[in-house]
């Protein structure tokens, strides 16, 4: 097997990840990642096509699967709800079982203003994708994008909470407590109104 | 007056505006902003520090009126009602009156990606600053987060419709029923509970 170990993706990954961190993402070269992982420039090259998409390729990983679960969620299940349990089930399935991982990116990203940038990019093309799954379940405008942009909203919160807190919560309770929270904000009752 | 003429902001504003759509935001140099405007580069740098700046010093204004409108909302106003008034305020005294500038501006934006993240992190940073306007309400978290951000979802759909469409609703009016959307859509009335 040698360097075409199957896990090479996931060690320049990891690789990546430290030296980014350490040196900062501007830094660092490719040759350091492959040789940081034991590997070659070329098997970086046939994984990332820069040293930017070790950064990114989850993200639109993150919204096939937002997206291809709302897809396939029950079509009485209103936009809002179909929103927050896709985002449920890619917190189980995708975050939580790579908190470190995630939480040494975000540190990279919020060390550097052009990859937040490209991260908030990255969010506003999921909120756009999920927009149109959404109309694929005839949920009409402009219903579709708002439910998307809120979800997207929850899930920021939620998130930054995650990312930061002291792991007494796991992300989809964070993310059903924060669309409840969402719920309660936009709602009508007004103190004052209260009879 | 000459060239000290007090509508020199606005010329070369006109100017760039004008330049940026014909010839690109990257092509245009501010010596040709310059030119056109009929002024010089010397008065340019004296209102702005570089041709980016001519695209975005409205949206520190426009942070600054909504972050004080929030700050003077009325203590018993809820938090989304405080942030919906404001941004129903920026839009007649801000928007509405420069509707050409602002679509002009728009379309300069969405022909350029780079630009397109810079106007995303404004927006970002939009929102975290109507949080922290929240939260001197003692308005709490995550409802201020979470008020703040569907405060800014509601506005970008109202503006994108306002932008692109015919000119037969006002950006107010259109924020007004993207508020009462977000409400409905965020409601727990599911078809299926019904009785």
């Amino acid at each position: 097997m040698g360097r075409w170990a199957p896990d090479s993706r996931g060690r320049l990954e990891h690789a990546a990840m430290e030296l980014y961190g350490e040196r900062g993402f501007e830094s660092t070269t490719v040759a350091e990642i492959a040789e940081r992982a034991g590997l070659t420039e070329r098997t970086f090259f046939r994984h990332f096509a820069d040293k930017r998409e070790v950064l990114f390729w989850g993200a639109k990983a993150f919204q096939e699967f937002l997206v291809s679960n709302v897809d396939a969620a029950p079509a009485s299940l209103p936009p809002i709800d179909a929103i927050a349990a896709a985002l449920g089930t890619a917190a189980d399935d995708i975050f939580e079982v790579r908190r470190d991982l995630v939480r040494q990116r975000q540190a990279i990203i919020d060390a550097n203003p052009e990859l937040q940038e490209r991260e908030l990019r990255k969010l506003a093309s999921l909120a756009s994708a999920l927009a149109d799954a959404l109309r694929r379940r005839d949920a009409g405008d402009p219903a579709s994008s708002l439910a998307a942009e809120a979800g997207i909203a929850v899930f920021k919160i939620a998130f930054e909470d995650w990312i930061h807190g002291a792991g007494e919560r796991t992300l989809s309770d964070g993310i059903r407590a924060s669309v409840d929270e969402l719920r309660r904000v936009t709602g009508r009752q007004r103190p004052a109104a209260r009879r």
